[in-house]
Order: C-alpha cells, then structure tokens, then sequence
C-alpha cells in the first residue's frame, strides 16, 4: 500500500452533528460541531524524543496564533520559548484507517481516535445514553521501552469557537482543556497535567508551573509522562455539547441532553465506556476489513465516517426524537435524495431513524400540487409530493417548503417533486419489507394510496396515455421543469421528465405500492400500481436503439448515456421482491454492458462516468451501481474502478474534505465532507438477504423493530 | 467638521457583551456577540433610486458571499441577478454620532441606530427587563415626497456564525431574519417582506415572490416600499440572545433570561418599547453635546459606546446577578485596572454594579501573598491583594487567579498586586463616598483593615523604615517584579516599585483607608493610614529635582517624565475628601507643567504622550488626566490636544476598532474595541459633586443606591 496517509477523516460520536476531523497536514483539523467542513484548528499530538528537550509532533498544527504581540505592543515581555516541536517526517508516520479505528504511528507514538459505528436503538423504548454520548476515545501510547530517560507526551489543540477563550477543565477526576460549555477533551488518567499557552512549548517545557493556566493562551494541551523502560497508554475523550435550543423551525434540543447537562458529565461517561467503545470499534474494522477487499473496506470506512458525522439526533419540545442528516458541506437537513440511498445502511443499524424521517416528511414537508406537460400553462390534477429537504444548517424550513427549491428554473435549484414523491414510497416500501412493521404501514394507507395516484398524475391526465414514466412538471415549478438528484448533472441526469433513470425509479415505485397496497388489502391500487409498472417497464424496452443502447431521455432527443439507468433494479432487489420483469433486466444489463466502456461511461484511469456527457461523476452512485451489477446482473467487482475511485479520494486537491461524493474528472468539485457513500456498504452483503446481512456486521444483535 | 464618518462604531444593548457594529467600510461590521471586534459582516442598508429598478446602499458590503457555484459546479442554473445595488459616494453621505443616536442621511435616506446610555437598576430590587432587552433599535426612513414612483428600501445582513444559517423568522407579527436563536433583525411595521438570497438582488427584485425563502442563500433582507409622495419610517430591532450556559468557571447565564426565552420574545418586547427608548437617546445626546466641545462630546460618545458593548450581566445559578465588563478585543473580565477607572461612570450610573465587581473580589478573586525585595529570596509579611482580573472571553479563572498574570516576569504579563490592591481600596473608597452605603462597608471590615495592613506591609517590613511608597514585590512574582496597569510601557510607567503613579496611587488609597476607617470607627487604624499618606506625599515631593520635575521612578535612576504623575489626584477629589496636602499638590502642578512640552510629554500633533519614553500614549488615561489639569489645577481643556486625539481615532488605520486606547505615535496598536474610555464622562463635571452632576446627564432620576 503506497497510498497518501495524509486525507482528513471524520471521528464522530452518532447523532451529535460534531466530528473530530484529522489526517490532513496543517491546522486542517480539529474539534468541528455544526460545521459545513473541518474546523480548520492546530492538533498537536506528539511526545519528547529520546534524548529530551525536543519534541515531535504528527503534522497537524503550523497555522498563526494569538501572540504576546497583541497585549505587548512593544515586545517588552520575555514570554517567548524556543522552539522544540518540530513535525515527524512523512516517512516516519504510517496511519491504518478503519470505520471504528484511526492509528497513526511515529517513531516511538501510537495514536487512535476510536469512534465505531454504532446503533442507536430507538429512544421511545431504549435507554440509548451510551450510544449517544457525544464525544469519541482517543488513545495516545508512548513505547518507552528503549528509551534511557522520562519522556512527556501529549494532546491538545487550539479551538476555534469565536465566542469563548481556552480554559482549563475544572472538574474533580479530569484532566483537560476545552473551550466555553461546546468543546473539551479530558483524561481520567493518573500524572497527567493541563496548560494553556501560545506556544505548546510554554506548556510542555514551563519555565514556573504556575504559569500554566495562562488563559490568554490559544493553545490547550494535556501532558503526560512516560518512565524508561515503558510503555503507557493515556486515554482521552474528546467531547461535543450544545447545551441550548439546537434548531429552529422545529425548535429542538440534542437528545444527548436527556442524560447530560454538561459537557463534564459527557467526558467522565465516555471514558467510563471506553473499554467497550474500543472492543466495537475494533471488532468491527476486522470484520469489515474480512467481507471486502483492501480499497473497498478503506473507502466504506471512510464514507461511513463522513456519515456519522452529519448525524444529529434531536429531541422535540414535546420529547419525540427526531433524527436529522445533514448533507455535508450543504447542511440541508434530511435531504430525501440522500435519505433513500442511505436508507440500506440505516435500515440495517436502525430502522426507526428511515421511519422517523419518513414521518416527518409526511408531518411537515409533504405538498399538494398540480401538473403541467412542458410549454403549456394548463393543469391537470397532480397529488402529493415531498420537499427536497427539511432545511438547513440547523434551520427547519417552513411547512411544505425545503430549503432548495426555487421555482422558474430547468436546472440545479428547481424542484425535484417527482423524485421525492419515489423516494418516499421507496424509502417507505423498503422499511417496510425489511421490519414487517405492517401497523406503521398501516397508518400510512392514506399516504401511500396519495401517492400511487400522484405518480399516475404526474405520467399521463389521460389513463390511456400513460407510458408508466413521469411526463408532466410540477405547478410549482411555474413553467420551469423538475429535476433530479443530479441536479448539477446537465440535462443527461439532471432533467427529471422522461428520464430514463426516474423511469427505472418510478417501476421500482410501482413494485414497491404493488407489494405495500396488497399488504394493506387494497387489491385494486395495487393492481393499478403493477399495470403503471409494466408499462413503465415497456416504455423502457422500447426506448432502445438499434444498438440496445437506452437514451438518457426518453423521446426528447437527449441521446447520453448514463449508467444509473440500472440504478434503481436495487430497491426491489434489497427488498427481495419478485424479480419478474425479464425483459427490462436484460434490456438494461445490456446497456449497461455497452456503456461501460471508455470513451462512453468510463474516465481514462478507470473511474465509471455516469453519464458519457457530463465530466461530473458521483462516487455514491458508482458505489451504488457497482452493487447493482454485481449482485443483480452478476458482473465480477471491478478492482481497477475502485483503484481509480479511491485515488479520487486521496487526491491532495480532494482529500482535505474527507468523503466527498461530487467528482470533476476525479477533483471533489461539490458534495464535499458528505454522507451519502454509505451506499458503500452495500458491496458487503452477497447473499439474498442484504439487510440482514449488512446489520449482522453492523451490531452484533438480529434485526428487527423496536 | 471635515472629519472622516467611516469609523466603526458599538450600537450595543446593556449587559449584552454584543454590538452591532457600523460605520467601516466594506463588509467590516454586523451583529458581534462576544467577540475580540466587529463581525465582519455584510450590512445591506439602503433604498431605490428614484428612477427605479436601481438600488442605493450605504458602503457597509463588498464581501464574498456562499454562490451558486457551490452547489451547480458545471454552472448549469440561472439563478444569478444582474448587479443592481451599487453604494452611494462618499460625498453624498453624512453622518452624526452621539452616544444614543448614530444617523446617516444619503439621497432620500435616513438610516438611525438608536442605543442609549442607561441606567441598570439593582436586580435585585427592581424589575431591569427594559434596562437589560438584548436589543438596539433601527430607523430607516425614505423621503420619498420627490420621488413618482413607489420606492423599496432594505435592511439586511449576512451573518457569520458558523454553526447556524441564515433564516426568517416564523413569528406572527414580525418580519425578519436571522442566523439560529442568536441572532435576528425584525420588525412590527406593516407591508413589509423579508427574503433570503445569495444576493441582495434576488431579494429585492425577485423574479418569483414563492423565491425569497431560499434558506441556502447567504444574505437576509427585510423589504419595504413607499408611496411616491410620501415619507415613510421603518423602525426594526436588532437582537441578540444567547439562550444557554454563557460562562464557565462560574456558571451564569445572561440575566435578561429571566424575561426572554426566544430571541422574537425580545424583538417584540425591544419594538413594544421603542419610543421610550428613542426618546431616552435624544435627551441624552442633546445634553452631552450641550455640556461639552464637538470635539469632546464626540469621543465622549464613541466612548460610551465601546463601553456599552463590553458590559454583560449575568446571573449565577443561585439567581445572583454578577457585571462582567470585558477588556475589549482582549476580552479579559472585570480587568480591576479598567474597573477603578470605569467606576466614574458606573458609579454615577448605578453604583450597585461597582459593588457586584468589589465583591466578586472579595469572595474569588482575593489572595494572601508574601513579599520581598528586589534581588533577594527573603520574604516578608504581605497580605491581601486582588488579581489583574477574574478571567478571559466567557471562562472565568480559578479562585485567586487571573487569566493575565504570569510569574517570574519582569514586563507585560506579571503580576499587577500592588495596584489591585489600591485598586479595590479606591474603587471601594468611592463606592463608599458616593453612595453612603456604610452598611456594606461594614461588611468589609475586615477585608479593608486587611488592605492597609498588605499596603503598609508592601511599603517596607521595618515601619520605621516605610516611606509611603510600594518597595517590595510579591511573592508570587517568584523572582519577577510588578508592574502597573500601564503592562506595555517601559519601566517610567510599567515598573510598579517606586513608581511615582503608583506613589501618588497609594496616597490616594490611603486616603481613602483613612476616611472610611474613620467611618467604620477604626481610629487607630485610620491613624496609621493618615501616617502613610504623609508619608508618600513627603516621599514625592522630595522625589523632585531642581527643576522641579518628578522621575518616573524615585530612586532607581528612572529619570523619564510621565503626566500620570498627577493621575491619582482625581480620586479624593471626585470622592470630596479634604484636600490638604498643599505642597504634594503643588509639587505634582509643577511637574505637570514643566513636562505637558512638545520634546517631553506631547507628540508633535500636540497630543499627550504619556511617558516622556514611550510613543505607546493610551487614550482613557489621558481623559483622566485632562479632568485633574482642568477641575483640580484650573487650566484650561486643549482643544489642540483634543483635535489630535479626535484624529488618532478617526485614522482609517485605526477606525476600525471602534474606541481604541493604546495608541503609537496615534496608531492603535493594543488595546483596541475598549470600554476604558468611559474616564471621558467626567469632562462633562465641572462642578464639585462631579458624580452627581454626571449621574444627572445620565439619568433623569436622581442618585442613590437601591
């Protein structure tokens, strides 16, 4: 492996909207909560060399600070040390990156953060504190063994919060630094010691002790001793809390403040877990690392931690949980393009969160409106629909309104009404295939009948017109035209009407009413769901040309070709639904085969290109796909895509933003520090039950609903 | 008056560590809350032109805001609106400042900031909610009586915190935006709409109204229009809220809690009470410019100003209220150096606050400390002193500690003991004087007998031996000597042994001890305090030379020339103690005279320059000393002197600051955003109750505690 170590990678606790970002050299980390990229703070994380007095520190510190400067205008004060810290050299430092476990070593240093991927069992019926807690372990070893003197190290950072000064942790049993009631990180460790300064050498080397509570500093660290002929591990939390009302729109706290009120009481917690946080975390990078080859397990890995850390679990005024994704460096809340294709992963480890996001969608941010075919200002009966997202950056949009959408548009900003309205009766189709929660699903009758008929609307007002794909735009959009999830993706993806990928959506919509209304004992609408199927599955065979190539849209002259018209064969799949359309399999195996080529659908080093006329490529798509032509059409796991896909990760332009999903010929372009790769995890499941199997790496408990 | 109008300036609330500051050009003020300085902020204020389709702005805007491109990276949307906001010239912009009211006339527009000077009752016995809303109050006016067409105007902003986007409010009755529970503008005005976008434009002329709440956008206005041939006023409310734990060390959060829970609970309360406040500000700004030169009266304002923005009260968990004022951009709290010289003011204003600061003192920030000579190890008895301050930027500091004080120093950042302790004695002495509150006294008893056992103990241990002037240094200084408030001037001010400022600061405290004693029915005591103050007057004025001008230090070959000298008459004259120390008075007189020359104490722009050593001139202390030339030696104010302290501030290398203290050769360099220049009140005394006289152009009712 001669990959760059040197990409940030989100440590996150579940549900607190916070990361400890780290692994990109420079102040290009640190202690983030809220944030739509790194905090962008000095870590220093390092020890003493062997013959003492000098230090060496992992690259992740250089930027300006606060100096004597500012208070001595005429530099009058002595305050100034020497320098003593100075960076390990590149190839002094190796870094394994697991989901659970991040270790670097250098020289004599070992340093983990562990933060495992976890389950949160739902709140209404589980004491879910442990889960929760929101702070990560960090572990900080020196091997000292060959070494002839004490020798200290430490850990410590400079924060970034405009609103509160660095300050010494005051709390019995807790060594530590932190900044306001937000940030800390603390150890319960024996011989340690705490310093604030504007040189981590003022605190490492004091000339009196007493100086070091200086709180002028904008340098925390923690310091620790190790004798000769030892090894010792100190053991750190690294803590997030916002105390106060979190969100507005829907006015929320973190549900973390159930059992916390401060962030104290969130240090001592996690440190009194660690032992078990490290045993999950460890336990489940080896099986990870098992199921799936080396690029592979890295990049789930990776994407499953940019996934957690836009995680926020929320708890309403009236104590209901609200669980909430943020979309990365966007920060729109619950966007449901993302949700439905996080939903495998979310399904596996909790499904009441896919169930309280579809809730939601149904309580606040579902919408009446009317449709119009393109070019004329008749309407003709539309139906419900959902909003894009629920709002942004701790912001809950307005009642049927998302952050996003503007209307008068036909490309990036309109509406995306009609994949919504699939992504709710999927994401819905899917929890309720994978919990058999048929009293949910019964409740949302209604809701589903609601949707069968607006989809129906939104092919054809005339019932013998209907073709089973989407032909008419929302009135909202008023004269614009709707969009897809591709929305920066020119008119190959980006449009929604008559696309051939939403065509493959809609049938899978279909399959997934048919199986839901026949449930629910409705015989009719799900015989009208199967018939919009099967037309829809017809107006797909029929689209291809002479060559069995299928246009990325269908009768509107727009001849790209994508490969995410095989997208959606993964829903009826997951969901282990009768795979009974012959014709359209084969049709889109097909094309898929003929796409995949260079030239087409594949950049020069490798990387699948969905669409052969756009440059932008989405790496949770591909990830996505690849499943799709795996496990469905049976094509063996293409090695030199995944070399090239995670190549685009470490690119040192890319690497800074962790996972990022938008890909300009390879450079993160948008969609940067994002958590919809968790489509990833897909790739572990090779059997017929791919939930099943992806919660049985996940946690260790069977499945099921609490 | 030529004098330039694009300064920043504090439009602050009391008691809300915040300020929405204006007046810098280009995206260079905001809504600051808790910050070192301005927020740096794009401020969008202004109206159409009246051709119309055109907007006017005033200069506050020019950033780089979040774009389209983020999102649309192969920019694929129309979402961009030709530029049509461009900023009115310079010479089309006036622009009057008082304390209370900040207005700028441009074209058609008035745009007003209304934020007076006012008075915080006793918490503890009167109901402060009006006093205490976290609220300044807006006009926008458009004279639009020329105009023939119907005009928009606009007030907006984007803000900058990092954790939250930008929102409209959802309140009935209010229109406005704002950034989480932070932060809001909004008003009660009828036919008024607010948007967000990513430029002013898209707000001001959108193309679809269903557009304006597009959440992702960076920047939030709130539109209004007038009749042609109407003149029409908006008034809005700018708020600030923090809503959770506000400081650690102590725990507190902000007292205005007790009335408001949500940030629209105060924009509807601060809007309620508009014409009061509106009213409250006029009355003060007529009178402050009745009492004083232009020249004064504005520095007088921009000082009160800075002040105002500094203050924040709180309220402990136990529901006791504390007063914190911040250091400015250095954000240190009840810095005791600023508090003696801000208690002029508070004092006048509501001196309960003055005592809230003695007490804190008292009970966290006291400390027992040995003390020795210069050069030797010995230590002798001290005894109680004060720490430098009480913490730094919301983190308050250990019991007995303070965020600044380092030992083993000899310059900035050592301890300031000696000076704490005369600070308590003076500011103490005049809470006492000005109040009448032996009540209080008497519980201090101790602490008091205690100060003038540690004052004489710091003289020299032999009393036969003393001199009435600071010769040993503390203990904890481990080696390193004290030095004064003045941290960054060289030994003529810095040096606190044997230092002529801090002699004559010791007599005064002194003095003080004396007169409360007496009170106290301490005669003995009382007595040894007597002795001490003869015995520093005699030891300075047989520190002169035969010219009759005193060093800066006496005894220790520190020959520099420093107006401070005569800084501490002000204390026993403000207090109205007997003034009988004719030859101290007249020895002090002397020197001032000789030394307030160009070559000596003033800069070649004829302002003072505080050590005959240093270019480092500060500002507040200057005031200070001006008010005992003028009131206590009769000479008259320098309205040259003042003109070039009008243009240190006013410098465009230094407007940004808003009120500034340290200044370089007239460079501001330390000390920048500063609350100290509240000493500038005491311009507007000329009579022999200056407390009083101020207390009345404060406020309407007359003075006493509650």
């Amino acid at each position: 492996m001669d990959r760059s170590i040197f990409y940030n990678a989100h440590h996150s606790p579940v549900g607190a909207f916070a990361s400890f970002t780290l692994g990109y050299k420079g102040p290009k980390g640190g202690l983030g909560l809220e944030l739509t990229g790194p905090a962008d703070e000095n870590v220093y994380i390092g020890l003493e060399e062997r013959e003492g007095g000098r230090f060496r520190a992992l690259p992740f510190y250089g930027g300006a600070e606060v100096a004597a400067e500012d208070y001595d205008v005429e530099g009058l004060s002595d305050m100034r040390f020497a320098n003593a810290l100075a960076p390990f050299a590149d190839d002094q430092i190796t870094r394994q990156l697991g989901a659970g476990i991040d270790e670097w070593k250098a020289g004599d240093l070992t340093f983990r953060i562990i933060s495992p991927p976890r389950e949160v069992p739902d709140p209404d019926h589980h004491d879910v504190r442990d889960a929760v807690a929101p702070a990560v372990i960090v572990e900080l070893t020196v091997d000292n063994r060959e070494g002839e003197r004490e020798r200290r190290c430490f850990f410590g950072y400079g924060g970034s919060d405009r609103y509160t000064g660095m300050r010494l942790l005051d709390e019995p049993g807790l060594t530590g630094v932190g900044q306001g009631t937000t940030f800390a990180i603390a150890s319960t460790d024996e011989g340690l010691y705490a310093g604030i300064g504007w040189q981590p050498e003022a605190i490492l080397t004091p000339r009196l002790k007493e100086n070091l509570p200086f709180m002028l500093g904008s340098v925390g660290l923690v310091v620790g001793t190790v004798a000769p002929g030892e090894t010792r591990t100190f053991r750190f939390a690294v803590a997030f809390f916002r105390e106060g009302t979190a969100t507005t729109g829907i006015r929320a706290r973190y549900l973390y403040r159930r059992w916390f009120d401060r962030i104290e009481q969130v240090l001592q917690h996690a440190l009194e877990q660690a032992d078990a946080t490290v045993k999950i975390a460890a336990q489940f990078d080896a099986s990870l690392r098992s199921r799936l080859s080396d690029d592979r397990a890295f990049m789930a890995a990776h994407a499953i931690r940019s996934y957690f850390g836009a995680t926020q679990l929320l708890e309403r005024e009236d104590g209901r949980p609200l669980w909430v994704v943020h979309e990365g460096e966007y920060r729109m809340m619950n966007t449901f393009d993302l949700t439905v294709d996080q939903a495998f992963f979310e399904l596996a480890l909790n499904p009441w969160t896919v169930r309280n996001e579809l809730d939601l969608f149904v309580e606040k941010y579902a919408y009446e409106d009317q449709v119009r075919f393109p070019g004329s200002s008749e309407l003709h009966p539309g139906g419900i629909a959902f909003t894009h997202d629920m709002g942004v950056a701790n912001a809950f949009s307005a009642a049927g309104q998302s952050a996003y959408e503007q209307a008068g548009l036909c490309g990036c900003f309109s509406y995306m009404s009609s994949e919504e309205l699939t992504n709710w009766i999927l994401t819905a189709g899917l929890y309720v295939a994978h919990t058999g929660d048929l009293a949910w699903a019964e409740g949302q009758r209604e809701i589903f009948l609601a949707c069968l008929q607006s989809l129906e609307n939104r092919d054809h007002p005339d019932v013998a017109l209907r073709n089973g794909v989407m032909g008419l735009d929302g009135a909202r959009c008023q004269g614009g035209s709707e969009i897809t999830t591709y929305d920066s993706l020119d008119a190959s993806l980006g449009q929604a009407r008559n696309n051939v990928y939403l065509a493959v959506k809609g049938w899978s919509a279909y399959l997934f009413l048919q199986d839901v209304l026949n449930r629910l004992g409705e015989p009719d609408a799900a015989a009208r769901a199967r018939r919009q199927a099967e037309r829809a599955a017809a107006t797909i065979v029929a689209a291809k040309d002479e060559n069995g190539l299928l246009p990325a849209v269908i009768g509107e002259g727009v001849d790209a070709r994508i490969i995410p018209a095989i997208e959606a064969l993964v829903y009826p799949f997951v969901a282990g639904l009768p795979a009974d359309f012959p014709e359209l399999r084969a049709t889109l195996q097909a094309h898929f085969e003929a796409v995949l080529q260079p030239g087409i659908c594949r950049f020069a080093d490798g990387g699948w290109r969905l669409s052969s006329t756009s440059r932008n490529s989405w790496l949770s798509k591909i990830y996505l796909c690849q499943y799709v032509a795996e496990r469905i059409m049976g094509y063996a796991p293409d090695a030199e895509a995944d070399r090239a896909h995670l190549a685009w990760l470490l690119d040192p332009e890319n690497a800074y933003y962790a996972w990022s999903d938008q890909m300009l010929e390879g450079k993160a372009v948008g969609s940067r520090y994002y958590p919809r790769g968790v489509t990833s995890i897909l790739w572990t499941a090779s059997g017929d039950r791919p939930l099943e199997e992806i919660r049985s790496l996940l946690v260790s408990q069977p499945a099921g609903v609490a």
